[in-house]
C-alpha cells in the first residue's frame, strides 16, 4: 500500500527549514508593518487577495487540485481531486491589524512544505494529503472569529456567513466576490480523515518549560460579550456626584471587576477587556454612553458559566447603582473543545520519536482545528513564541523550533495516511 | 450726576424679557444640532465667525463702541470709546460640540439686553457701561478653556496663546486670521471698573433648592491631567494573567480611584474621567496603551491638591503593580478664585430687592469672570438649570429664571455704574 514509509518512519524524512522560511519571508511582504516583522493582512482585503493568490500558484507549482468552497475556503490536494479520505492539514492567512508573521500562516506554509517534502523524495502515502487556508480565521474584520472553518464544518449557514458586516462596514460576500474568491465547491465542506493543524503557541508556556513541542489538547472555551452602558452627559464641574449617571464610571468598574474574579479563580482562567470607548469622550463630560467588551476563556465551560454568570450579575449592579442602562449582546461564545485521544498521542509519540522534548497543553486562542474536530479526529502541534508574545509584530518563534513542528506534522501526517483509522497507529 | 436711576432702584426699570429670547433663538440657530435645542459652535470655526458677525452687528445697531483685541475678545461699549472706568458684562459665544443654546451665549446677550434697556429709557448712568464676548472660553477646540479672558487679564501671553492648537490640528493665529477676528486692540486689557456675568448654573443646586437667583461666592480650582500608560499588546486567550502588562487595566483602576477618593472626601469635591482610549483597542488583544483624563475640583486649593497627590500615588502604584509606565501631563490647573465680596453681596441685595429668592453658591465651571476677578471687582448671578443638564443639548431654564436673572444683572450694573466704588454700595 506505501513505498518505503517504515524507512521514514525511522526517521530520515525531513523538511527544507529553509524553503520554509523563504515562503514564510515572501508571504510576510504582502501586508508587511514597515520597519517590524509583522504583517497587517485582514481578512478578504486586498493584502489577504495577494496573500491567497501567491498560495494558489505555490499549491499548482507543486501540482495539487486546487479547491475554493463557497465561503474562499482553499485547499490544494495531493493524489486525489477531493478532500474526501485524505489527511488534511493547514490554518489561516490573515492576520489581525498589527499581526505578527507567523500566527495562522506558519500552519498553512507548514503543509505546503509537507507535501514538497513528500513529492521529492517521491513517497506515496495510501491516502490524499492536502493543506489548506480557512478564510478570516482571526475575526478582526469580520465576526465570527474562525468563521471559515466553521461553515466548513457545518457550524454556520453560508448564507449568514455572507452577510456578515466587517468592521469597516463591508459586507463580507461583496468583498469575497470583490478580490474573486467565492468558489464553486459547496459548504459545509468534505469531511477529511483527519486534521492536524500546527501553529505557534502564542503564549509563554512552552519557552518557559523548556519544551519544544506541544501536544495541544484541546482548546479553551471562549465568551465575547460586548456591554453598552447609557446614562447621561453632563457638565464635569457643576454636577455633584450625587446625580451622576456617568457610564464611563460604570464601565470601568465592570473592567475592574472583570479582573478581579479572574484573579479570584485562578488559572487557567483568563479574562480581557481589550476595548472601551466613551461618548462624547471629553475631558469636562460627564460620558453619557461607554461600551466595553469582555473576553473571558476558561478549558471548564461550568467555570466560564459561572465566570459569565458574576460578571453579569455585577454589572447589572453597577449601572442599576449609577441610575445607568445596560445592554448586553454576545459577540461570539465557544464551548471548550477536546482533541481526538489518537491524534494527541500521535503527536507526543512522533515528537519523543524524532527526539524533541514535548509536553501536552490547552490552546488559549481559537483555532480552525476546533471547527474540524467537530467532522473528524484532530489535533494540533505547538511551537514555542518567544517571550509568549502573538498578535504584535514582534511575534517570533526561532527556525529551528518552526523546523522541529513541521518536522513533528509531517511524520503525523504520514502515519495517518497510512492506516485507515487513527487508533491503529496509537502507540 | 445720574438721571432717574434712585427711581429705577426702587424697582421700576425692567428688561425686554421677549426681546431677549428672540435673541437667544437667532444666535442658536448657528451652528444648531438637527432635531434639537442645541448648538454646535466650537472656537474660531466658521459657525464662531457667524455667531460673531451677528453679535457684532447688534452692537454697532444699539450704537455702541466696538473694541476687537489682538486675541478677538470683543466689547461693545456704551457711553464711551473704552473700557476704562466702564461697568463690564459678558461671557462667551463658543460652545462644546454638543453644546446647549445658554451656556456663555445668555451672558453676552444679557449684557446687551441691559444695554438696549438703558438706552431705551434714556438712563445715564455714571460711567460707560460695556458688554463682550471672550474667545475660546470652552476649551473644547483650543486649550486651555478661558483662554481669551486669561489674556486679557494678563495671565496668559498672546504669543503662547496664538500658537495653541486645536483638536483638529488647528493653529490658533491662523483661524483668528483666517475668520477676521484679530484686532487692533492690545492685550492685556483695560481692567473695567468692575465685572458681572450673568449665566446659567450648569448644575441642580438651585433647582434642587427652588432658588431663583445664585448669588456666586468664587469658582472651584480645577485640575486637569492627562494620563498615559504603557505596557504590551498581547493574545488575550494565550496569554496568562501573570505575563501580562495590561494598560487598559491599569486605566480602568485609576478611574475607578478617582471615584473612590472623591466620595471619600463628600461633597464640593468633584472628579471625573471623561475620556479614555485603549490601543489598539480590540476585544481579544491585552492594550498596548491607554490614555484617560482626570479632571477634579474643589473651592479648597489644599484638599484640591491632596486629591491630586492621592490619584498620582495611586497611579504610580497601580502601573508598577502592572509593570506598565506611566506619563503625566497637567493640561489646565487653575487656583479657586474667591470673587469680590462687596460684588456677592450686592448680587444678592439686588436679587432680594426684585422679590427673588437668591442664595450664595460657588460655580462649578470655569468662567470667564474668574480671569476677571484678576485685575478688578467681579461677581456672577446665577440662574436655575431644568435638571442640572449643561454641555448637552437638553441644557433649558426656563424664560421666566432668565428674565429674573438678566434684571438682577441690570439693576446690579446700574448700582456699580452710579458710584465710584462697589464697596460704598454694599447693603
Amino acid at each position: 500500500m506505501l513505498a518505503d514509509t517504515s524507512a521514514i518512519d525511522a526517521g530520515e524524512l525531513r523538511i527544507d527549514g529553509a524553503r520554509l522560511l523563504r515562503r514564510l519571508d515572501e508571504l510576510a511582504e504582502i501586508g508587511a508593518i514597515e520597519g517590524t516583522q509583522g504583517c497587517s493582512r485582514l481578512a478578504l482585503t486586498d493584502e489577504d487577495a495577494a496573500g491567497r493568490a501567491l498560495l494558489a500558484t505555490w499549491m499548482r507549482d507543486l501540482g495539487l487540485t486546487v479547491i475554493v468552497d463557497a465561503i474562499g475556503n482553499t485547499v490544494g490536494v495531493l493524489g486525489s481531486d477531493s478532500v474526501q479520505g485524505a489527511v488534511l492539514t493547514g490554518s489561516h492567512i490573515d492576520t489581525v491589524a498589527t499581526g505578527g508573521r507567523f500566527d495562522g500562516n506558519l500552519g498553512v506554509l507548514a503543509g505546503l512544505e509537507v507535501l514538497e517534502t513528500v513529492i521529492d523524495h517521491g513517497v506515496r502515502p495510501g491516502r490524499p494529503l492536502a493543506v489548506g487556508f480557512f478564510t478570516n480565521e482571526e475575526g478582526a474584520r469580520f465576526a465570527p472569529d474562525m468563521l471559515g472553518s466553521l461553515v466548513y464544518a457545518g457550524g454556520l449557514q453560508i448564507e449568514r456567513a455572507l452577510q456578515s458586516v466587517a468592521i469597516d462596514g463591508a459586507v463580507l460576500g461583496d468583498e469575497l466576490d470583490r478580490i474573486g474568491w467565492r468558489g464553486a465547491a459547496p459548504v459545509p465542506g468534505i469531511a477529511p480523515h483527519a486534521f492536524v493543524e500546527c501553529h505557534i503557541e502564542q503564549g509563554p508556556v512552552l519557552e518557559a518549560e523548556g519544551i519544544t513541542i506541544g501536544a495541544v489538547t484541546g482548546v479553551q472555551g471562549i465568551s465575547w460579550t460586548k456591554l453598552t452602558l447609557t446614562g447621561q452627559s453632563n457638565h464635569a464641574g457643576t454636577t455633584p456626584m450625587s446625580h451622576r449617571r456617568d457610564a464611563g464610571y460604570v464601565a470601568v468598574r465592570i473592567a475592574g471587576f472583570v479582573r478581579d474574579v479572574v484573579d479570584e479563580i485562578g488559572p487557567p482562567q483568563v479574562g480581557t477587556v481589550g476595548r472601551i470607548e466613551l461618548y462624547p469622550n471629553l475631558v469636562n463630560v460627564v460620558a453619557a454612553r461607554a461600551t466595553l467588551t469582555v473576553d473571558v476563556r476558561n478549558t471548564d465551560d461550568a467555570v466560564l458559566t459561572d465566570v459569565e454568570g458574576r460578571i453579569a450579575e455585577f454589572a447589572a449592579g453597577a449601572a442599576a447603582g449609577e441610575g445607568v442602562e445596560l445592554a448586553t449582546e454576545v459577540l461570539a461564545r465557544f464551548v471548550p473543545v477536546a482533541f481526538d485521544p489518537a491524534v494527541i498521542d500521535l503527536v507526543e509519540h512522533v515528537a519523543e520519536q524524532l527526539g524533541h522534548t514535548t509536553m501536552r497543553l490547552p490552546a488559549g486562542a481559537g483555532h480552525d482545528a476546533q471547527m474540524l474536530a467537530r467532522i473528524c479526529p484532530a489535533g494540533m502541534v505547538f511551537v514555542p513564541s518567544v517571550d509568549g508574545i502573538s498578535h504584535n509584530p514582534a511575534e517570533h518563534t526561532d527556525p529551528a523550533d518552526i523546523e522541529a513542528g513541521v518536522n513533528v506534522l509531517l511524520h503525523a501526517m504520514l502515519r495517518l495516511a497510512e492506516v485507515g483509522r487513527v487508533e491503529e497507529r496509537a502507540p
